[in-house]
């Protein structure tokens, strides 16, 4: 009996060691991934932020540059910020280490907190670019586009590529919620799987 | 030897026959808090609706409605769409049911594209308010506040609502993303407390 429970006490140790080996891995994998999903928004933020700086027409009618408008600075400012902090939390990433619950919220609250701003740098960036495409007649604001073709098009450009930071945050912040919430237990009405019954009369 | 196993058996039972009593005490309490939650935007996004759908100035140099400008028609649709979501999702949560992994992940990505969707209208009509009030002499964007001053403080107070329902969608969203990923375990390499050692050299 004494051997039975050695032998299979031997066995669960060496399943124990391989799930050990396989976690390494498969943790390995998980960081290296995430660090990549980190790294792409830096490049996209610095084209973003480059395409809109050298944004810059002049002509007959006058000259117009990306700082004449405060939603394109507004995102100049967010991509700069997203990128450092992409970076930033690349690096931090790239290197094996614990992720402590205080480390897990810091992630989940700043992840979230950029998600918002992008993606409101890219809101506001688009509608003025489509102010100064179509105009709007009735507060007599006219259309921009038609003197300043060029000028519109890189500003599409750097919203475009602004759209896809913006994916890949909304991506980054389900992952660092998922990350957090998972060292959680589940809510209190909301664990068992089966019917649950709660007395209305009370 | 089996007298002592009966005691400790029935205190258990007892235990745990408290315990579900707590749990279902606490489970109405947290399920009240979230239909309050989501009850709450319902007043707020037919109060912004409200407000901005009245806004409208007309005088001697013209007349100005809310559906002149394309932002303040999206923060009026968004704003609707949220209210009805409200409602619908507060009317779901008030009864006590079972939250499967399906319903959560529905409550989970539903909470959050409302959430994106209004602090984008949100952020877009704050712009457009900021153009009114200031103009933009170089895209030869006059202000319209000087002559459609009630207008614009309307828009303003319904922009300032709509951001009250987006502090009640991040919230909602959070809560939503903690009821889904408490359900799952932590992922492999975060989820040890203790010091992660991953061999490098491999």
């Amino acid at each position: 009996m004494a051997d039975k429970t050695e032998k299979t006490g031997a066995v669960a140790t060496i399943t124990s060691e391989t799930g050990a080996c396989q976690e390494e891995d498969l943790s390995y994998g998980v960081r290296t991934a995430e660090t990549l999903l980190r790294l792409f928004p830096v490049g996209l933020c610095v084209a973003a932020l480059a395409v809109m700086i050298k944004d810059s027409e002049s002509n007959e009618y006058g000259s117009l540059t990306y700082s004449n408008i405060t939603a394109f600075r507004f995102l100049v400012h967010a991509n700069g910020i997203l990128a450092g902090y992409s970076l930033l939390s690349a690096a931090f990433t790239a290197v094996p280490r614990t992720m402590t619950m205080s480390r897990a919220w810091t992630f989940f609250l700043l992840d979230q907190v950029l998600t918002y701003l992008i993606l409101a740098a890219g809101a506001v960036a688009t509608e003025v670019a489509f102010l100064t495409y179509k105009g709007d007649v009735a507060v007599t604001w006219s259309e921009a586009c038609g003197t300043y073709g060029q000028f519109c098009k890189k500003a599409t450009t750097s919203i475009i590529i602004t759209f896809l930071v913006v994916i890949c945050y909304v991506l980054l912040s389900l992952i660092s919620s998922y990350r957090l919430f998972s060292k959680y237990d589940a809510p209190v009405g909301y664990r068992n799987k089966g019917i649950e019954i709660v007395d209305l009369g009370s």
